[in-house]
């Protein structure tokens, strides 16, 4: 069987179509050929199934695999993947994302494709809004959103990326008969009060005890306490009163990203969860969607990561907030700002 | 017993060096008084051991605890570390760095000091080169460098600094009749001869298999190789043969920071050690000190991390990374840059 090689495609006469299309699905019929991309004829090629010409000369494996890499951007990263999926044993067709892949026991014209999936190097960032929109065009369709990570020695790494709802179990805010005194010192908050301490921790986890009568509240905590109404934060420099818009400019001078925090801490909060700080994680917040005494705190099962629209991730340090999520039982979950609310999307490590 | 505040001390009269220090040892005896640090004297305050007066008027415990955050930059992150030591059953004194530790069963004028505590806010980014300089000060003294990061809830966790020797057991480089010929692609390079590919993923584990015929190396894997003399590197794009400075200037303008890479890579091979990508760690690399036949590949014990001197640790980042480390059973360490070659700083999470 010879295929031609024509600009990004190998072209391969009339009876590829039943040898290499009808038995495995490899390219495009069209008209009376059989249109390969370049990794489906590099794979056909390695298995001894094609030979491909340019100009009439015969290329070998490192000849067409010089000439691909050439003439498509990231075509080793491809065939790296397209080749593991094959051996795994799924049908796959290119396609715009990169590769549909079928279930298994499916193959096209049988079943409906399962997955799209989408090959990165790890070297290069992705946006978030690429991400989204892939997440979008997958989701539209109902399909399984995949994403395929290459990294520097050419190992593979499959993500699943899906949007989840997120509801808790975690009862209203609590309300106090007026709202509690505290005082903002040099980087957090302290009620100085012993009932109202333990008020706030009894209802809702606010805080930490700094000892047995008085309880440290985060600059997040307050933010949000104090945007319900339901403590007043006393500037311990000054003694004035602080709102919301002064105390959260004091706290993005403590901490330049705050108001992503404070946003996705809300809206958590707001859901019916308890975010208590992810710090030892590495991320914004560890939750709890359920808290019934202080005393005795379930597994939190999620850890959040608050970011904005045009956060851009670098791979590795998205993998390694994965792989720490998901060694200790917990999702890792990116709360996203979008215009309406705040959305989350699960990033998770699968087999295929 | 009564204190006076004075500047950034609380002075107590004479009696207090019985009271206070030879039961205690809080503060430090000077002359016919007690000099009490902020942290010594809210934690006596605290626990009723200690009046505190100010121009002639008692301070409570809120008054004492806003007047010293006023007058001290990290008061309260201080106490913290301050009163958890002590609960943990230390004697502890403060010093030039924050704390000194004493062993369990030890004190003042019995045992030297065990450990130098560093306080540090998750927050605030910490240079390596302030990193550095305390492990110094603490090792020259032999004594045991323990970093207290307090997030912004007021949770602790301490991290022991301690600098390592690296030694691994894995031969010296292979020695091939002459240089093996590879191609640098898009961002990979690969060797095309079957018995060269064997050889070199034979012989120090070089590579990871495209096929049963052809080896990948990888970009730090290739400049190390090349600058042994050990293969040549063909740009596909013109069939030139590469230089060391052409290949890292190539390879660094596909991944910004190669050198680093390089640098830790050269140094652990060049020690007897296996480095592999660490990228589903979002570290550098993962690292074996010994690898007997590829087939069978043992536990590795390192990730490593290389950085410049002037690398600022963001501590959440650093955090994690410690985490992920130690839940997978390795050691994070840090391959530092030196101007006389490359140091490893082992940072890792212990219990007080």
């Amino acid at each position: 069987m010879i295929g031609k090689l024509v600009n990004d495609r190998v072209i391969a006469e009339k009876q590829a179509i039943n040898e290499l299309y009808n038995t495995g699905y490899y390219g495009r019929p069209k008209d009376d050929s059989l249109e390969l991309t370049f990794v489906e004829a590099a794979h056909l090629l390695y298995r001894n199934k094609l030979d491909i010409e340019l100009d009439g000369k015969s290329l070998g494996f490192e000849d067409f695999f010089k000439e691909a890499s050439m003439r498509q951007q990231y075509f080793e990263l491809k065939y790296i993947v397209y080749k593991d999926l094959k051996e795994r044993g799924f049908y796959v067709q290119s396609s715009v994302t990169d590769f549909r892949v079928y279930p298994r026991g499916g193959h096209p014209g049988k079943t409906p494709a399962k997955s799209f999936v989408y090959v990165r190097s790890e070297r290069i960032p992705m946006p978030l809004t690429d991400l989204l929109t892939s997440l979008n065009a997958a989701t539209n369709v109902r399909k399984q959103m995949i994403l395929a990570i290459v990294d520097e020695e050419s190992d593979l790494t499959y993500y699943e990326v899906k949007n989840v709802k997120m509801k808790g179990k975690v009862d209203a805010n609590p309300v106090p008969e007026k709202a509690i005194s505290s005082s903002l010192l040099e980087d957090r908050v302290l009620v100085w009060d012993s009932a109202s301490s333990e008020y706030l921790n009894q209802n809702g986890f606010f805080g930490k005890a700094l000892d047995e009568e008085r309880l440290q509240l985060s600059l997040v905590e307050s933010a949000y306490l104090l945007s319900k109404g339901l403590i007043e934060v006393e500037n311990s420099r000054d003694d004035s009163l602080l709102d919301l818009d002064l105390f959260s400019e004091i706290a993005s001078s403590i901490e330049p990203d705050f108001m992503n925090k404070l946003r996705a801490y809300s809206d958590l909060r707001d859901k019916g969860f308890v975010p208590k700080t992810g710090f030892k994680f590495g991320t914004h917040f560890r939750v709890y969607d359920q808290v019934t005494s202080k005393g005795k705190i379930p597994h939190s099962g999620y850890l959040v990561h608050g970011i904005p629209k045009d956060t851009v991730f670098a791979l590795p340090v998205m993998s390694r907030a994965i792989r720490l999520a998901n060694s200790v039982r917990k999702r890792m979950l990116y709360a996203v700002e979008e215009r309406n609310g705040t959305s989350y999307v699960d990033i998770g490590r699968i087999k295929m």
